[in-house]
């Protein structure tokens, strides 16, 4: 099954467009887990337990597993057996480098862990991301325009009149080759999202920002979905998974989940 | 001690501008070490006590040990202990995220590895590479100008008449505040690495390309070295750890790593 697939089955089950990234701090989980063999990965089995049936794609993000060298690496293999066949995992891991390399971090990301989908740099241009587009029924989603400040530094400078970011779209429009590229764009910048939708018609985008970074939900559904309703992926991480952090904390990200889950809803096309 | 100072010490003791690059692949590796517990580690430290008299760097490259996974990782780490004390090690990773996210991925290459330096991307912006910058006496060597095609994807389309890698190349300048910024720029593009040297004075550029990819070996010392004949790392990987699948493989690398070492003396400005 490719992941478009994939994501529009889940989606559609689930009737939603949250991820639930997956940022798993040791300093910020709940401190009776620390007794546990694993606390990271006992923290996210909880957590998939108890949002499994309100999301559309969970998002392990890499820096946080890599932090613990290969302790951390063991979790993270750990959560991505756990997380339900029917949901798509996405490593946010913002890879790229020249192709021989490339190749290894494919093979890192959709053979040893066995995820669906990964997060890609453009900066070295397309023979960097072609790797990860050899897995065909993976996905790759590649940072287009970022949530943060610094994004003004690179991706908004202009190019023959046009952004760097909308250049960058352009290009993964025509990447796509096989139907398996995506892209990341922040939820802070909603103007800009919705000129990409324009640009990218049915690819599938990434949407971080919505929780602890303060994006506005109504504007990132009605500019980042499709003309269908779909194809938003919107992440929330520190937002959820640290709704609380008592022994309630897997039922308190549960709520902010569904919370989030319906507040996306109400502005969803049917 | 900065890293800096550590560099500029052992380019002299070395008399060397060699980086070793352990882009270490089991596949490639010499078959009679496979029965060996750790192999990757194996083949490491018997590269590393070949050459440790001929390189002012090491150069692990991170995609090539995430592949083998939490494994890999713990290889990583054992080749990271064994490098000597006085060697600068660069962590080939290309990091860069969102604030938060970056200080995890610093953590692990500085706390966790315990790395003198690491490879980072521009295209997030400089919030998102100041968590690196944040240890003083470590190094951040930011993409400027890659090596491979893909590099005229963004890298050289123009904004306001300059091309994408000299607005980076200036902006590291900027970032340079506490002196640990240096910057990548491959060797198959001489004529700009020399532009770039002049736009950045006195910071370390880390330059693969001259091995297996064919970059020139004269205009790289000529143009990516300082007013001193110091301060460019040449890393070639391929083309000395795999030097001979036989038993005398770390013999053949030290030959090639020896014979790269004096052609690029043979340009140095003394």
């Amino acid at each position: 099954m490719t992941f478009l697939d994939k994501l529009l089955n889940i989606s559609k089950k689930n009737n939603s467009l949250v991820c639930v990234g997956l940022d798993t701090d040791i300093e910020k989980i709940p401190k009776f887990l620390l007794k546990e063999n694993d606390p990271i990965f006992s923290f996210n089995k909880t957590i998939i337990d108890a949002t499994s049936d309100l999301v559309c794609a969970y998002k392990p993000n890499a820096a946080f597993y890599e932090s613990s060298g290969a302790k951390g690496w063991e979790a993270l293999k750990k959560t991505c057996e756990h997380i339900p066949e029917e949901i798509p995992i996405i490593i946010d891991a913002k890879r790229g480098d020249i192709g021989n390399t490339s190749r290894m971090y494919a093979k890192s990301i959709f053979e040893d862990l066995k995820a669906d989908a990964v997060t890609v740099s453009p900066y070295l241009g397309g023979d960097s991301i072609s790797p990860f587009l050899a897995y065909e029924d993976k996905c790759a989603f590649i940072l287009c325009l970022t949530s943060n400040k610094g994004a003004e530094d690179f991706q908004l400078q202009e190019i023959d009149n046009k952004p760097l970011y909308e250049l960058v779209a352009e290009k993964i429009v025509q990447w796509n080759q096989k139907g398996n590229c995506g892209l990341v764009v922040g939820a802070t910048y909603p103007d800009q999202l919705k000129r990409i939708r324009e640009i990218v018609g049915k690819l599938p985008i990434l949407i971080p920002g919505v929780g602890a970074q303060k994006g506005d939900v109504e504007k990132t559904v009605r500019f980042g979905t499709d003309n269908q309703g779909n194809l938003a992926i919107i992440n929330s991480a520190r937002g959820i998974i640290y709704a609380s952090s008592e022994e309630d904390f897997a039922d308190a990200a549960r709520e902010k989940a569904e919370s989030l889950r319906d507040s996306i809803n109400l502005f969803r096309k049917k």
